[in-house]
């Protein structure tokens, strides 16, 4: 897979300095991005990955993962989706470069750690194969099952653990802040977020939108129909009880790639 | 308000040809477009006007009023909007120009002939004021209120009859076919649909998408949030019962517009 050096250029703008510097001290430069159909589902259902952007889009993903030091998914989507979350642009480590040299840290929210993953998963056939890193497992539960933890040092991975809050209703909140600076203090100078749809609907709350650097979406000219995996974060209320927009972006970029569009933008009001 | 000419260009290829031409019979050149969020809401909630795009974006709706003959919404957005649906374009008649020129010709969908307009509707004030055309409203009724017909009559306007089939639900189905033949017969070579999100959702399923000559989709880059409007067609399954995605636009062309972009494409596979 390849990604033209002309398409490289509207990008940069909104990516993390080459440099490796960042700004933020208590984070790493965090990118959110998906690739969505023009009635926001990521997918037609939970586990049907579905091909929704073009062949350019996906060469920008794999472009993007280049460029973070690390890439986080929810467990939901590392259950359902098996997902390879490493790159395959042609010159990285495992795809005709040295190493692991290009080739991001995966990073699994995985809050109950009950994510079931074994020898088969496509991540750690990718470790064996030299094409990708092992991951890291973001998890509240304070003594993960020993045989997954063997299993997960064997490979060079580990679980991280965090502070979660868990609400009524039993759903685990995430504190963003303290895994922020956790991967921050681990050497991880930037992160992009790819899904699936309950992290980044979570992520555009405003308490947590604020902590993502720069926002990339793909969209395609397409309607997958009710019933998908939906991005729509929660509805916001003013003072006086009165819906509100939830979120918007700052700044917003538009680039025509394709037969998609791609839109950058920062968090904004 | 205006709409300057350069921002006409991009648009051009995508409207019905200027001298009025129209290569299909049995059918007006027919316009499919409204404005969404990115999580595809037109409102924050059902009779709730939402600003959601820009200032040039709304300057091109007037455009596009502009150069279309008729204009139709279903009747729930008449009922909850009360929507002028003219154009407010310096130089067309009622702002500037001569008589009703430029003015497009009101259709409202309502098949059982429920919407209670009055004098104060402000399609009506518009006409009292030369701003605007009187309204053609298409129903299943054969017999509408007399009172009601009388005056709609008194401005010019009238019920057009037309087929609706009754589904097991209750639900009016428009025979869309007939009325764009009727629409065509009546002396409209174009027509645009701006809304609302039933009669959207409607013709964006397979048999009535593919009477769309052109869909013209504005997005802004903000969510709205959960609970809004939605845009999104009935799912599609294939024969096998698995889900496919619903409708894609075919030759799709995205233009960044001030903070917005404009999506410009054929019905296709």
């Amino acid at each position: 897979m390849e990604f033209p050096e002309s398409d490289m250029e509207f990008l940069e703008a909104h990516l993390p300095p080459k440099d490796g510097s960042n700004p933020r001290p208590d984070s790493p430069f965090v990118t959110l991005t998906f690739a969505t159909s023009l009635d926001s589902s990521l997918a037609l259902s939970p586990g049907a990955p579905t091909a929704i952007s073009g062949p350019q889009s996906k060469a920008m993903t794999h472009y993007l993962r280049l460029r973070h030091d690390g890439i986080l998914i929810g467990v939901g989507t590392a259950a359902a989706d098996d997902p390879s979350l490493n790159c395959r642009l042609v010159g990285v480590g495992g795809y005709g470069g040295e190493g692991l040299e290009g080739q991001p840290r995966p990073i699994v929210i995985d809050p109950a750690a009950r994510w079931n993953f074994t020898e088969d998963s496509k991540l750690f056939r990718l470790c064996r194969e030299g094409r990708g890193r092992p991951p890291w497992i973001v998890t509240a539960v304070k003594d993960p099952p020993a045989e997954k933890e063997a299993m997960l040092q064997r490979y060079g991975g580990r679980y991280v653990s965090v502070d979660f809050t868990t609400s009524d209703s039993g759903q685990h909140r995430l504190d963003w802040g303290g895994l922020l600076l956790t991967l921050k203090q681990s050497g991880l100078n930037s992160v992009m977020i790819e899904g699936g749809g309950r992290v980044i609907n979570t992520l555009l709350e405003p308490e947590y939108l604020s902590q993502i650097t720069m926002v990339i979406i793909t969209i395609a000219p397409t309607w997958l129909g009710k019933g998908g995996v939906v991005v729509s974060p929660e509805r916001r209320v003013n003072e006086g009880g009165r819906a509100i927009p939830a979120a918007r972006l700052a700044g917003a970029k538009w680039y025509p790639f394709g037969e998609d569009v791609v839109l950058c933008g920062r968090p904004g009001q």
